[in-house]
């Protein structure tokens, strides 16, 4: 059988691969979940028809949206992911020795249960004794929150359906009322090329709510165009003059992040610059 | 009709889109050349069945393989492109008032053809007086040119083909002779992710040939991966610490070059330092 994946979108285009196999496909009452194995990517998590995670690049993404934020904090005790139930991110968090404790908060449960089935290297922490998995809805879950959290990561689909909620200045005003005072949130932040409206609006409605707030860029193949945003948002710590290199030990190893990138994730092409003026 | 286009890799994955119309299609001694209009990226050229260039995103490559080594140079009067038929590194390197004299050896006149045709604002300078079109071979062209020019630039396609010798030492060496004593030049230099024994071999032969080499990096959806890595290497001209910001004059509109870019670029993420090792 010769399968092949397609994921096109509004600019009629978009990413296709050769699938070795189907291992895993259900709707659950929040989207569709499939699991492919592939030859070169290895297997890939698609969640409503969207690459979310390949096993082969998966580190970009989840070593971004970490480390920057929690490099930039001289201190990150408490730490929040929304979404992120493949674990990918909490297994960069826990690289960070100075967290305590880390909630997170997925929706979706199978996600949970796929990534430990299908994805063992990216859920490898998801058993960690000072990791909370929180079944709920993270845009409700962090009304309930006061100054708990010094870091928080949304680490979400795109900004439609369940999480539609999650790029309004309604839950960033939420998000900086669960964070302490020297607090900061990273968010994915969408495509520069195919989804500049989404960049804008999410970098408008974090700067209604947090007086510090600068876009930073990494590259993943498998997601649209390649370019990826993370918006970057804080009470008032700065990620270039506030970001202390030596905070990050030569020990750990790093398939993407280094001291160097991360200030340097930060230099905006001229186009993306535009965006969030 | 629904026609698509794939450009599929040897990761049994690749790029697809719509096509509206298949505007030429000719296959001249060298290869195959195809154009096709799309709604999303305008103007498509296709060669040998690898997209080259497409009016939505072609700025970021020859932004970023002219401006990054003519503004390195302290003062860039002679400049020779190999490949680049298609006049957008052209067309940037005559944003630098100081270049004197451009050479632009393009092996298939095709090219430029179809690029007058089809892409007039790639196009846009091939008629500069300050140009010369040499139709001929650039790997035997620049044996016969010595301490000739300040800056070249290589623009080719993937090295297959008539392109394969332009990543050899030998190449290197002669490029080295037909460079003057502050000379620089800038290579295309493939995906880290699809194609990181390319970028390796690059790098490494530029090695043999130069004292200073770096790669540096930039982003075009419509290339495999979106990263794209480029060469520079020179004989002693450093492109971050010899870097003069002021040279790039604010009036000079960019959509993706900026003076921060410049330096950022070359901060590589680990995987990438690591294929240069």
């Amino acid at each position: 059988m010769d399968l092949w994946f397609k994921e096109i979108d509004a600019s009629k285009s978009g990413l296709t691969f050769k699938v070795e196999k189907v291992l895993f496909s259900q709707k659950t009452p929040f989207q569709r979940i499939d699991v492919f194995e592939t030859e070169f990517y290895g297997n890939v998590l698609v969640l409503d028809g969207c690459v979310q995670i390949t096993q082969k690049d998966e580190f970009v993404y989840h070593e971004m949206l970490a480390h920057v934020p929690l490099y930039s904090h001289p201190n990150p005790r408490d730490v929040l992911i929304i979404g992120g139930g493949d674990g990918g991110t909490a297994r960069e968090v826990f690289k960070h020795p100075e967290v305590g404790h880390l909630d997170l908060v997925e929706i979706d449960e199978v996600v949970i249960e796929v990534a430990r089935r299908y994805f063992p290297e990216v859920s490898c922490e998801l058993d960690n004794p000072l990791l909370t998995i929180l079944p709920t809805d993270g845009i409700e879950f962090i009304k309930t929150k006061k100054d708990a959290y010094d870091v928080i990561l949304v680490d979400s689909t795109d900004p439609v359906g369940p999480a539609e909620g999650l790029i309004t200045s309604t839950f960033y005003h939420d998000a900086f009322q669960a964070l302490r005072e020297d607090g900061i949130i990273a968010v994915q932040a969408e495509s520069p090329f195919f989804y500049p409206d989404w960049v804008t609006k999410i970098h408008q409605n974090l700067r209604n709510v947090f007086p510090l707030v600068k876009l930073y860029l990494s590259y993943t193949p498998t997601y649209p165009g390649g370019l990826w945003t993370f918006a970057y948002a804080s009470k008032g710590i700065d990620p270039i003059n506030d970001f202390d290199s030596s905070r990050v030990p030569s020990t750990t190893s790093f398939r993407y992040y280094t001291p160097s990138l991360h200030t340097a994730s930060f230099q905006l092409p001229a186009f993306v610059q535009n965006l969030c003026r």
